[in-house]
């Protein structure tokens, strides 16, 4: 057992490294709405419906493939990209009230 | 409306991309669970529990404010880190089996 009463310094470092990613993550996911929502005001210019899920089915399949490729759960990806679908919709929905 | 028969260039540039930042995604997600998995190892070796509560509600806390920064919806990255810490849990049961 560790000593809990001294801080673990490769537990820190491993956590500071956590955050870095975190943080890019962060950015990342801000980069992406970015551009969904410049997809949803191009969208609604020219008449498109706000949903796609043939597109989101190509999404998630290649996703799933990447992500056993990177020996992630391909479950875990495909719920992942799911949650970030569900807040593009949402966030179309709220660029429209 | 658009002519649904010809390929729209914007939305095509646009979902080009959205495809790189998915990509870069599922990188990012393989680079944090091998830093993850490093952790779950040091926890292992050192007696100290899988999951850490305090950490978790500091992560959350920390997320929260960056993405109301990054113009995100606070709730969708807390949901995020949600989904991403629970799959670190699941993947130090599954280093353990």
């Amino acid at each position: 057992m560790s000593d809990r009463s001294q801080p673990d310094p490769i537990l820190a470092e491993l956590r500071a490294r956590i955050d870095v990613l975190d943080e890019t993550l962060i950015q990342l996911m801000a980069d992406r709405f970015e551009v969904t929502r410049r997809v949803g005001a191009h969208k609604r210019e020219v008449g498109l419906p706000k949903a796609d899920p043939a597109r989101e089915r190509v999404q998630i399949a290649k996703l799933r493939r990447m992500a056993e490729e990177a020996d992630l759960d391909p479950g875990f990806s495909e719920k992942l990209l799911r949650l970030i679908i569900d807040e593009v919709i949402r966030d179309y929905a709220r660029a429209e009230a």
